[in-house]
């Protein structure tokens, strides 16, 4: 880190801002609402210099980089996606130029994408995948749209996405099992995510298992607080076994997550029989934008 | 057949009441709005007059026989369900007898139950599977809740349901590909379909394999119009390969559908080289209800 560093990690509905020194220490970080789907066409600039102008202030020296969907199609400028497998060299070689409102620039990185006959990307976990520093390994972002992605010699060389966070809403607020659906007290939610996890394993699959919450409620065999963990735990155990599939099962995951989400893919994990070890979201990211923007000075 | 019959599936949403000859034949059918759910408490043999009471007074020597959610806690009278394996005599001797406005007497058939576990249940769907009339087999049933069972020397041994119909409407209106989706136009439905029998194989799994819609229409290489068929066509496909993972590969599966849901299922079994043959559910019903009344009757 040869000077200090301003990153953010800007995404659809917010983003997160640190000023990091040379030593390599946050000295300041923030969590604003201003998404990109909040700014107007041209107006990133300004967006920019209402999130973090006074760490821009405060450190005018300061490198600047952004992760996220700023590189999007719909951000400050797309920066298109470098395709896996890719060293973080090619990321931060794919970074593209922008300029703030006073005439500084920033660079702006890239997403990824990897295409086995079905194309997926991401934009933004690329830069927490690197930030774990693996030579060799698996890693596993959940969220809305979890991620998984395989390290083969400190390059990204494959992952893949799972809806996991997003069909748990559906069936928790706008399915059958939404009116069935209780806060949990007392012991419904470690028995609902012990049944989930179990049920995540029976051969039907998981349009038939999710059903079984209904018919275990309406026979009374089961809490309706058990409802929203069973359906968790069946759903982050049904991408644990997918993300085995596709990679094998691996020797330690790399879990990237903090709160109820690591709370929840702590236990799948530990249901499974499956190592790992937990990086937050935070840290992961602090540690890659790191990593990316030294290349990028370099 | 000794008399004529009037046999009502009676559902939550709707009712399809049909008078039967004495040589079996139908003679008059109707589909009325009036489900369960909106017949009050105590109204059911008002609701009954309403729907088929001019049944009744063109042949008030007719059997009367209801199946279907009017036979649930909150139909006119709770049949309790008949548990997996049974024969139809079974379900014919669980009937429960109700009593018309006049007086007349009418029987409201039970559902099945199985438990391997989970429990599962189903209340309209027996009587449709009594009408294939099989002495070994395995019957499909599609909808919201597609149902899955197997015959075996005349007995329902087992049945699953899953979730298909009702999580295809969830993707398809309330998550991030519903704004993505279009009506389809030209090839649009054949291609997705295509794609979405071919992603059902993916080993990944329905998470996965569900957010690929997504990413192939931002990278422009499926149409917005592919993509309700692709996903029908992804969750019937895990929806067979859930009911294999069950029940083996069945010889021949009796489909028990009509409309656009026959036509999706008759294009997945062919793609998955599954033999079937198809009964319409009015066949199915009238056969069903014809042959559990017969015993009813003896």
């Amino acid at each position: 880190m040869p000077k200090p560093l301003i990153a953010l990690d800007w995404g659809t509905t917010r983003a997160r801002a640190f000023l990091i020194g040379e030593d390599g220490s946050v000295m300041d970080r923030r969590i604003a609402d201003q998404g990109i789907q909040s700014v107007p066409a041209g107006g990133f600039p300004a967006a920019f210099e209402g999130i973090a102008g006074d760490f821009r202030r405060k450190r005018p020296d300061a490198a600047i980089v952004l992760a996220g969907m700023v590189g999007s199609r719909n951000g400050w400028v797309e920066a298109p996606y470098v395709a896996c497998p890719a060293l973080p060299e090619a990321l931060a070689a794919a970074g593209i130029a922008v300029t703030l409102e006073d005439g500084t620039g920033a660079t702006v990185l890239p997403g990824l994408s990897w295409d086995d006959g079905a194309f997926d990307v991401m934009r933004g976990e690329e830069t927490l995948i690197v930030g774990l520093g693996l030579d060799d390994g698996i890693a596993c972002l959940p969220g809305t749209h979890s991620k998984w992605a395989e390290v083969r010699a400190g390059r990204i060389t494959r992952f893949a996405s799972f809806m996991t966070g997003e069909i748990y809403g559906l069936l928790r607020q706008h399915s059958i099992l939404a009116r069935l659906a209780e806060e949990p007290s007392g012991d419904d939610a470690s028995t609902g995510a012990a049944r989930g996890s179990a049920a995540a394993a029976r051969p039907a699959g998981l349009l038939n298992a999710a059903f079984a919450a209904r018919t275990e409620v309406l026979a009374g065999r089961m809490k309706g607080g058990a409802v929203g963990p069973y359906l968790s735990a069946l759903l982050v155990g049904q991408e644990i076994a997918g993300a085995q599939a596709l990679f094998g099962r691996p020797v330690t995951v790399d879990l990237v997550a903090d709160g109820a989400l690591a709370a929840s893919y702590r236990a799948a994990f530990e249901a499974a029989g499956l190592p790992f070890r937990i990086t937050t979201p935070e840290d992961a990211f602090i540690a890659g934008v790191k990593r990316l923007a030294a290349r990028l000075l370099a």
